[in-house]
């Protein structure tokens, strides 16, 4: 994957893609503008997930971001530009909204794991990147929150994969009074998977990334992609497609090496890696 | 709202209604029976929540109690002198369970943000309450259980709440041994949103009622609704929903001012409000 | 129940059984093999499990195991011997998948609370014991991981109990990463009730089951399975259920003299138990 994946050649480089080792760092790239999710930038978003959904060598994406923000949300201005469109600005609107659920649901979808590394704030939208992503690691100074409340526009889309990583009563009060929450504090409602010093972010996403990395993609594409069929069925369907699979994996080739290399105490050797 | 809302004119008064810059206290006003709730109890919340809902001057509701418990949930000799009903009471309790039933759901469905101030103890449909509500102050020494199981009634109606608010293992804790948890461990669980000293717990919930109540009301209202339309369902449907409600939030008079105040550095200043 | 409880005759004592004042402690006995789950275990655990169901003697249930491991999931010897079948083991890994899936169901299912004594590890189908009990006591040094990804084989089936015990991104650490975590860190995210030195495992599991024992065993199976019917239902359709599981329990015989003997000051006497 190149570094620069935007569509436009003179358009501004929204989104950078690093790979090394399998571990593809995207790093939102709009700091003047608090990486905030403009129509393009979603776009650009959405595109560079599905390129990497198809790319067999990427095994691990790190989510970060450029700048003092890690992700103010939408892209207020432009927002407020369209309202001037015929229609109000509705159409802009719903693309922009629809463009965003595609975006959240194509890291769950995505079939290697994401992992966000949040520095500065990640608010609205941009906390609910940090939610959606499989796994989170945040400065100690890092905050969230979805402050749409205080202007006008409640949080409802962040909230729904708020709702879906943090207790409830821990959403409903970052959504009803949209204040800023401390990295501590994200982490002890689920929000986040480890808090570390603000230099040591990335290091620890990459370092994780690394050791997903390592694994037999196939185990860890089947793995988290069993985990969404299932997380939402009740437990009787949940569990009936659970089994098959591990039946399935069970049957794979990595899962003999594995298996066969644990029982012979020696390290296996991927196929699909 | 008048500040009594009973039906009838000689009955004690069962719940006070108190209105004061948009906000609602509601105060369980039942001390010498704990503020258990009887079926009249219920249907007087049921009522005055019905009215609230219609009420376009309330923006939040704070639940309170008076006296040294909040609500010890149903009320024991009303449901034990209606054994002696013909049907052996099945009638009255099916009445009164359904009642509850209604009462909770119109919390989670009142358009306006609900805020539980707990002081003393919270115990069965007491403590249901508590964990219905959107957000919930505790008081240092509140104190919460679901003790059905002790009286060869498990807090099965509770359980519906509790499972919603609390993770499984600390909600089954909760209902198998009927022990009551300090506020702390409210808190840890999700329970509560802040423990505050005993003489802080109504200036506490208030402040957070003041903050709802000067946000744009139709802001809160389409949020808290499009918060429980989509946090049952599966992901993508949460999500398409979700999409339709930021859509039409954007459309709103009360969006267009807050984005664009916010963008202009100015305070907002609300229709709906 | 007889203490041996195996089909064959000559067949290892895979599964303890000792039965002391309406408590039955089920211990994995495989301590060479780690507890792991052959298919035997585990049919021979439905079985237990099935015959417990039947039996009004058994109030309560502590599942415990011999040996410095709690359980270290399937038997990986076994699943690599199978590998020689002639349909490359995928018959023997689904028997074996469907009956781990029955028995974690079964626990769910059981009329009985069951409450896991964690001593040692508990690894991948150990963890989702853990995980699908409704309560569980850990020793201090108890470790908890889903360690499939590092052999090729992702704890897919472990993933549906832990999904529902813990919030989301900790589940996804523990799946994703494989790493052992600590006693205190599976009590900080929900996957235990109570972490007590080692030595007071078994005596603090069989004194919470003790008291679940002493409750009427009609309104405790009324409300475990009560529970779980209502869990995975949208709120409507859950308080539907749940009131009506209100009504019934209040008809029956215990609820009258619970609360009788409550509001009497007395100590009840269940006609259930």
């Amino acid at each position: 994957m190149s570094a620069a994946i935007e569509g436009g050649a003179t358009a501004p480089l929204l989104l950078r893609a690093d790979d090394s080792g399998g571990v593809t760092v995207l790093t939102l790239n709009r700091p003047a503008a608090r990486n905030s999710l403009s129509l393009q930038m979603l776009e650009t978003l959405e595109n560079a997930l599905a390129a990497i959904g198809e790319d067999a060598s990427v095994r691990c994406v790190v989510l970060a971001a450029n700048g003092p923000a890690f992700c103010a949300g939408h892209d207020l201005r432009e927002i407020t530009a369209h309202r001037a469109d015929t229609d109000g600005g509705r159409g802009f609107f719903d693309r922009t909204m629809q463009a965003c659920a595609r975006v959240m649901q194509a890291i769950v979808g995505l079939p290697q794991p994401v992992i966000a590394a949040v520095q500065g704030v990640a608010t609205a939208a941009g906390c609910q990147l940090v939610a959606t992503c499989d796994l989170a690691v945040a400065a100690e100074g890092a905050r969230f929150c979805t402050p749409g409340v205080d202007i006008g526009l409640f949080c409802s889309t962040p909230a729904v994969a708020l709702a879906r990583a943090v207790p409830r009563k821990s959403a409903m009060e970052m959504l009803l009074l949209g204040d800023m929450i401390e990295a501590q504090d994200a982490f002890r409602i689920g929000l986040v998977n480890r808090v570390v010093p603000a230099d040591r972010v990335m290091e620890t996403a990459l370092a994780l990334a690394g050791r997903v990395a390592a694994r037999s993609a196939l185990t860890v594409r089947m793995g988290k992609k069993g985990f969404y069929e299932q997380v939402d069925l009740p437990l009787q369907e949940a569990y009936a497609r659970a089994a098959c699979v591990m039946t399935e994996n069970l049957m794979a080739r990595d899962a003999a090496e594995g298996i066969g290399a644990f029982l012979e105490k020696r390290r296996p050797v991927w196929e699909d890696r």
